[in-house]
């Protein structure tokens, strides 16, 4: 699990005084920064780099991919002479991914892909910190990094993956698009009611999941909150759906989700939603709540993605979703495979 | 935070496999174990202690003292050349905090009366690992270690507090006797209620506050769980519990409770209950919640405790409570002292 969190209003001042006591001498800090934020002059003073630190801005249009964290490795180790003090990433959950991947990378060997799995990595990553600037992914807490390989999307889980210091501040969050806002807290609706419904459950992944499910409902369906409570709760939410998954696993969601992403490069967010309004079989009670919070909010979730997929597109698709065995045996037990057959996959892409 | 967790039936036998990597060579294992498992044969093979690993039974039946820390540290010193691998507690709230205040005193000078008060720790405890046996008082999961010392009952709250591994195995928990179980439990409730109705409260201390308090009411009020259940719900309220007040703080009761503690050696636990009985005008809606859950597990919470004390006792008990300041801040904001004088205290105690 994450040690050191601090959360709060206003609490990102504090990322200088939380940094000083890691920095090593001659050796940066290196800052990855959603490129949102590229012209918020007021957010980069506030990051206050020192000495020879740097921030990269990264677009994150795309799903992070095993090559740009390579490419980022390789160009810090280019440029420095000093493996960096820390990595600290400032965005949503592409970005934060991506900085628990490359503070793993600078000390690992080998390309990211070679670690995507279970507990691969063998080193210990270096320190790095996570400040979220959206809601929902849980990649701030969790101890995985998905990124989309040469042959797979799959995570890097393993003990060294957490951060080791994350910054909560819910105003960071201020300014984030409707479509995105909403799609980011689905995904963490959807963590919670995949591991609610999951075989893999145990109490304590339940009570986390619990409360971030009921908290999303206080968020997106009971619709009372002030603005300010809404952006702290959902940032609990995040956490501990985080922490849910942590524990357990995801489900029929993801997996598919995976597929789609993999192929289209659809983003996470709403590669989810757009998976999970078809899933009425597996989740009924919690699909019909979610076309009820689609409804109420005036999202649009896109729609006939995979009309005109190729063959090919279409079977590599069902390749990903399928490589995601304990997804499925945490969604519907040993015998998922007669359940889950690639016609039946066929079937509910065809209808995204 | 804790970094490290566990969670299951029978995760208590993955102790062994934890500790493995951690042995240094000639440093042994302590194991601070409550003396209620003195004689249970079975739970000892599972501690399976090597080479010169050292099981010591300690008695919960006193609150941990600083002079015991002092005792057990000094003991350590002289049998051993090298410090421990690590402190292993293995009991209730008291046996954990002794092996968190003991591997924080391996590596600091002085006496543990030197460092109650808030981050006066300055060197990295001993590595040190705690399994609750008993659920409810969040010791697994605090930064503090509450010890009553020479001049008071205060924690030692620090970064270097937090255990670096929990195992949470709620099978630990089977043959609590049921009034230590309501009590602790309503440890662990009675944290809720004055983290939720405290001042210092904000989304993150509230989500975690929230959780333990609706498994507390499962538990407890609901009663319809199976004992199974039941275990790993009260073992995860205390764990949520504990995280609420790690970033928020307690109230009256433990201000109050503190107090009786130091002056009658009072065990926390039941003296919670004592407190928490008289303090409607405090809590007013929680405080009929606790009588309901008392009278339907058939509890008897002491009674009359104060009736006989000497003015010296009573005036060293008000001392004690006073002296809490944010404990009474949380409570009641800044203008504490104008709504807690003396006499107030007094005539709340004489009720107790």
């Amino acid at each position: 699990m994450v040690p050191k969190v601090v959360f709060g209003q206003g609490s990102f001042d504090q990322l200088s005084s939380i940094l000083a006591p890691q920095r090593k001498d001659k050796a940066p800090f290196i800052f990855l920064v959603d490129d949102v934020f590229k012209s918020n002059k007021e957010l980069i003073d506030r990051i206050n780099p020192r000495f020879n630190d740097k921030i990269v801005f990264i677009s994150a249009d795309e799903e992070p991919k095993t090559s740009q964290v390579d490419q980022i490795v390789k160009e810090i180790k280019t440029e420095f002479t000093y493996k960096p003090s820390g990595i600290i990433g400032i965005g949503g959950g592409t970005i934060l991914d991506l900085a628990k991947a490359v503070s793993i990378m600078l000390t690992n060997k080998g390309s990211a892909a070679d670690y995507q799995g279970w507990d691969l990595v063998k080193s210990k990553a270096i320190y790095h910190v996570g400040v979220p600037t959206i809601s929902g992914t849980g990649a701030e807490v969790s101890r995985t990094t998905v990124l989309s390989g040469p042959v797979r999307k799959l995570g890097i889980n393993s003990d060294f993956t957490p951060f080791d210091q994350v910054i909560l501040d819910p105003d960071l969050t201020i300014g984030v698009p409707k479509n995105q806002w909403f799609y980011t807290g689905m995904d963490c609706f959807i963590h919670c009611v995949e591991s609610l419904n999951g075989t893999f459950l145990n109490a304590f992944s339940q009570s986390y999941g619990e409360k971030a499910y009921d908290l999303c409902k206080e968020i997106f369906v009971d619709n009372v909150l002030s603005d300010e409570e809404s952006r702290g709760k959902l940032m609990m939410a995040s956490w501990h759906g985080g922490m849910s998954i942590a524990y357990s696993q995801v489900g029929v969601a993801h997996a598919m989700s995976y597929g789609l992403s993999y192929v289209l490069g659809t983003k996470h967010g709403v590669g989810n939603c757009i998976v999970f309004d078809h899933l009425e079989e597996f989740y009924p009670k919690d699909v019909i709540l979610f076309k009820e919070m689609v409804k109420s909010h005036g999202i649009e979730i896109p729609k006939h993605l995979c009309a005109n997929l190729t063959d090919n597109q279409l079977n590599t698709m069902i390749d990903i979703a399928l490589s995601l065995v304990p997804l499925w045996e945490n969604a519907l037990g040993d015998n998922w495979e007669t359940i889950i057959t690639r016609d039946k996959l066929k079937t509910l892409y065809l209808k995204m």
